[in-house]
């Protein structure tokens, strides 16, 4: 069965599946993103991840490309026609197509972009193991708080950690300060059992399964902090670990070359990472 | 006459012009771009632009899609099959396409677009009234030396100006110094009769009327230094302009609300301007 995207109304064989040159989204990086977890056909967390894209949208002034009743049925119809039970939909909304021009056209109409894809083998054995972490400093622009296409340091900093064999590359402030990874958030745990995170400032995109975590925690009735840590402070840090939306909660056992406590998943981390598949299946 | 455009190896009627959806420069703004004045058919300061061109490329590990004889080729062809003998050129560069993972991809191809345009009326007014500009943050990124597509803040400040009736917006960095327009360089002459801009570090891009304005203020015995300037000294500064491939130089008369010396064109700013229309023509 060939995949199937869907590119401003109309399902189209993946192969084929284009946008003008003059999109903007291809000139300037002038467009949002979303990627939602498929669990048993469910679309997880999808209340936040709609109202994190209309954030997105609107901290940019890029006129929403249909309504969220509609936008819901597309998703659920790119989903079915991949024949995506377990795996995730990306979408991608773009100020849409315009003569090359910095500024916002004066009309455009808003380029939505879905596709969908089953889930990637290989996560059992990363949370098992868990996963390494390098660090660089965070060259990104000022607005990490919009999931925007405008990824290319992200892209290096993930480029960086693959070329080191680690699994992700956490960003460093101008002060020292961890911010989060190329497509993840980071978190430690202390030797106080504190759950330590970045609070969710333009420095940092709000992960959904970020906040998801910080909801469990409280659950669980566990100590939940938002404040920056340093690299040291987490390469001694008693647990570390990552979320997103594909890697869900992960744990990180090595830091920019220092192995975390014992080097194996912390039993909180792993905690976390059991209370956060029992809602995914909850939600499913 | 229907426009054409080169995409990947073909030369295609523009209306229908697109790349794949996961072209990288889509989803990541994982690509760079150059833009080239064309004069009476000659293509202005080519070599430094294609160095440039291969410099940005290089700093992204970013295959080149061809040598540059061929590329050179295919400008001209661009151009013919457009019939643009005053105007420019557009060519972009992405690291091609690959299913999507910030990483780069184990095998892409890049892909190259080339479009071409006439010239657009309106700046000799532009240039006899002088031009205002207004300011804003710098929140870019740290590689503003590389000539990327990740243009999304470029974007909202040159819409900041746009709305603000302003021609240009001058971002500030962190120290209060200003770095450069959202699309163009920005200069001061002083009393002393200095003509000032910013070294080109990592924090501005090298702009090709930019180095060719450095040369010709050395061929006329005029002091040129690089240095940062503040938004009050340039506010306060004898003559102000810009310079861009597209703008050439233009005067700066209004600064973030204040008029800069008398607020008409300053005429040091004119005799480069002179010398920069003599230079282009000799080039044509």
């Amino acid at each position: 069965m060939s995949r199937i995207a869907y590119v401003n109304g109309r399902y189209v064989p993946h192969r084929g599946a284009s946008v003008h040159i003059e999109d903007r989204g291809y000139q300037f990086a002038d467009g949002v993103y979303e990627v939602i977890a498929v669990v048993d056909g469910a679309l997880i967390d999808e209340p936040r991840h709609l109202e994190r894209l209309a954030y997105s949208l609107g901290e940019l002034k890029i006129k929403p490309p249909m309504a969220d009743g509609p936008l819901r049925i597309v998703m659920r119809e790119v989903l079915r026609r991949n024949r995506v039970r377990n795996g995730m939909i990306y979408l991608q909304v773009t100020r849409g197509r315009a003569p090359r021009d910095h500024g916002f056209p004066k009309s455009s109409e808003p380029a939505l972009v879905m596709t969908a894809r089953g889930a990637k083998p290989g996560r059992a054995k990363l949370l098992a193991n868990g996963v390494s972490v390098v660090s660089a400093p965070d060259i990104r622009w000022e607005r990490c708080d919009i999931k925007s296409i405008s990824l290319l340091p992200n892209v290096l900093a993930k480029q960086a950690a693959a070329e080191a064999g680690a699994y992700e590359c956490w960003q460093i402030d101008v002060d020292g300060y961890v911010t989060e990874g190329s497509a993840s958030n980071a978190w430690i745990i202390t030797d106080k059992d504190e759950i330590v995170t970045r609070a969710p400032t333009h420095d940092i995109l709000n992960g959904i399964t970020r906040r998801a975590v910080i909801d469990l925690a409280g659950q669980e009735g566990l100590t939940h902090v938002e404040r920056p840590f340093t690299l040291e402070e987490a390469q001694g840090a008693r647990e570390a670990f990552l979320t997103s939306t594909t890697s869900h909660v992960l744990p990180v056992v090595k830091i920019a070359g220092k192995t975390v406590a014992d080097g194996k998943p912390g039993p909180l981390t792993l905690r976390l990472e059991g209370n956060y598949a029992d809602f995914i299946k909850s939600a499913a």
